[in-house]
């Protein structure tokens, strides 16, 4: 055991990839020149990781709950936990908790998906809500939160909630919201059927509050798009996590560009961390995340960093745009590189998914890792890549793997045995 | 099925390593020259082995536990069962199990932990604690036994024990010894303390006897320090574990250094082999031991041995003391290529877990191993070590599959379905 050794994850989001037929059959990662990963690869030892196993696509949510060594088959029930917890909502065990859009609806139909992308007058609107059904619905307490622009939250608490429902946001503009129903596996269950009226009691009256709402009246004079309904999706029960202090017994930092993760690091009481000119998007500013991490690194033991942009560029089917953005991961891994102290500090490199530009969405392909620093054993491979990172010394992880082999390096982990 | 193929285990304790400064960056193994070792490597097929898992350090009682296909994860207790057994007790499943030294105690300070090393009378001392407390301790049966110099192990054996207790030896001289407590996630559970307070009793009483006994009345006039106390420590409940016969039709020999290993061996209902010359050090007798092997060859279907050096040179952090051990550990195995009939024996040589020199203790990196001899499909490896091993043809292993590779090797396991 020793305290004054340091761990960190640094993933760029979706950085796998397949072969692109326009970069000459190469992954968008082998095409990219990226001097500092492959430094990390040459000097330490590589391997490829299937984050919930081999062929298994999963979410950001997912990945990184299976990065963190919390079993996503055992532990995850749906997304809604982590983004109420990312907005600020105090979620409980047991509580169904949902993410919502304020969107745009007239006569049932969902015009705005996003109001508008309203700026301002959220918070009077979530307010209204929570006045409006502060008796709760059916013996069930309503706690609805306001986040950036058209984000918000849902929580559900009481006995006898079921996660087993489907959506109320139709995921698209022009057609009705959905009434919420129990899932085909569930439309028997008295619990299901009662938790989905709760949720269209919800929406009803939501609706009813905000479409009479001063807010809504001034944007409609001002001809934007009211947000006169809150359409939730992605619901979820929230479950006991152990903190990562009481799993790992780390003091963690979480420096990520994207809500859903920030939440599940909240839910983690890891410190979130936010950084000035991480945009979550292309022109996210990569030097502002390395030293923010650099920062971090001083009075943590362990730091979880992802830059979103990679994946972007996958989601776009845009290899140009993806190498530009595994470029920016590159130059934030080498300016750690050149600031931390590296005797003491094992670092693994990777991504939380593939996002292939062949396919423009999440596969279960296998992602290349380094793990790079104290205690590490390197192997041959000389540069990052799926290919080359397929010959590595540590051969074929899984999300368990990765805490285990990091607080291995670090000396962190206790002695199982005699 | 054959009853006439044989399958040996080879391991050099704590041999795996990392990569060493001093030795230009090689490994301990990868710097010594061990032309057997490599031979074995030549011939075999090669991967790497993480008994407990990626990341995993282990002890050497857990560690065995996997490589024999005994997951300690499920069947782990603790270490008292194994070392009472390796003292001959006879451990029944239930039974509270502690290793115990005689120690020197002044005024309830421990002044030796081992009683100078005392040579003779442990026997006559052992007896008097059994005849004093022969009535027990609160329905609790104590069972004492003395080992070699100041060794010794306590069983307890009644209803309602608790292994969640803390020791009694302090690990260290001039300084009180340990009231035993409930660990503090037991502190409020009758069992627990109920336990703790048997094992309280059980050394106040211990004391009483021993402090009393002509035996240390003697060593006092001799100038010696007395063993005067019996001080417990490394709890355990004995579970109950298959024989390795039960388990894999096999009649095993096991041929160790280390006492708990040993007991491990003897829980395991296996032939537990002393051989004149293993002395569990660096000047142990590897030829002795080899030729143990080879003689337990004849009349057994398994053997498990392992040289204890690697280990030591490891955690005295002395690369060159290390080095020759594992030189030791090639001759003893070049020794076997030489002697035995490979046509009918398959081997896997490996570690149990590594000791890197530059850490000092167990580390959850991987062991390099070679399986050699019948059944094996050889691959491109040329060397035995961390790097070479890694590029083998049998990936990562984790504990569980070591006998399943090497019973399949020797087609003595019974084919799964039709």
């Amino acid at each position: 055991m020793s305290a004054d050794r340091k761990a960190i994850i640094f993933l760029g989001d979706g950085m796998g990839d397949r072969p692109v037929p326009s970069l000459g059959g190469r992954t968008v990662i082998e095409a990219t020149d990226t001097p500092a990963l492959d430094a990390v690869a040459a000097g330490g030892d590589c391997g490829m990781l299937y984050p919930a196993g081999p062929g298994r696509p999963v979410g950001s949510d997912t990945a990184h709950m299976a990065i963190l060594g919390y079993d996503p088959f055992e532990l995850y029930r749906g997304r809604g936990p982590f983004e109420a917890k990312g907005v600020g909502i105090d979620v409980r065990p047991g509580d169904l908790a949902f993410r919502c859009n304020f969107s745009t609806v007239e006569g049932g139909v969902v015009t705005d998906r996003r109001a508008g992308r309203i700026k301002t007058g959220t918070d009077q609107l979530a307010k209204a809500v929570n006045d409006g059904l502060s008796d709760g619905i059916d013996g069930v307490q309503v706690i609805f939160q306001e986040s950036v622009e058209h984000r918000a939250a849902l929580v559900l608490r009481g006995e006898g909630l079921d996660h087993r429902i489907g959506e109320v946001d139709p995921h698209k503009e022009g057609v009705e919201y959905w009434e919420c129903v129990p899932l085909p596996e569930a439309a028997a269950d008295a619990t299901a059927v009662r938790t989905a009226r709760i949720v269209n009691e919800f929406v009803r009256r939501a609706y009813e509050i905000l479409q009479a709402h001063p807010v809504n009246a001034q944007r409609k004079q001002e001809g934007l798009p009211p947000a006169n309904a809150a359409l939730p999706r992605g619901v979820g029960t929230a479950v006991e996590l152990p903190s990562l202090r009481d799993q790992y017994h780390l003091h963690g930092a979480m420096i990520v560009e994207v809500d859903l993760v920030r939440g599940l690091g909240m839910y983690l009481d890891m410190d979130v961390i936010e950084v000035a000119g991480a945009t979550g998007g292309a022109d996210t500013n990569e030097y502002a995340i390395a030293r923010a991490v650099e920062a971090a690194w001083a009075d943590h033991d362990f730091i979880l960093a992802n830059i979103k942009a990679p994946d972007l560029g996958g989601h776009d089917s845009d290899p140009v745009a993806k190498m530009a953005s595994v470029a920016k991961v590159d130059r934030a891994v080498g300016y750690l590189l050149d600031h931390l102290d590296w005797s003491r500090t094992t670092m693994m490199i990777g991504a939380d998914h593939c996002t292939p530009v062949v396919v423009g969405d999440h596969t279960g392909d296998a992602i290349p890792v380094a793990f790079y620093g104290y205690g590490t054993r390197p192997d041959d491979v000389t540069t990052y890549g799926e290919r080359a990172c397929s010959r590595g010394s540590l051969g074929h992880l899984v999300g368990a793997d990765v805490m285990s082999l990091l607080t291995n390096y670090t000396g962190t982990q206790h002695k199982f045995g005699a």
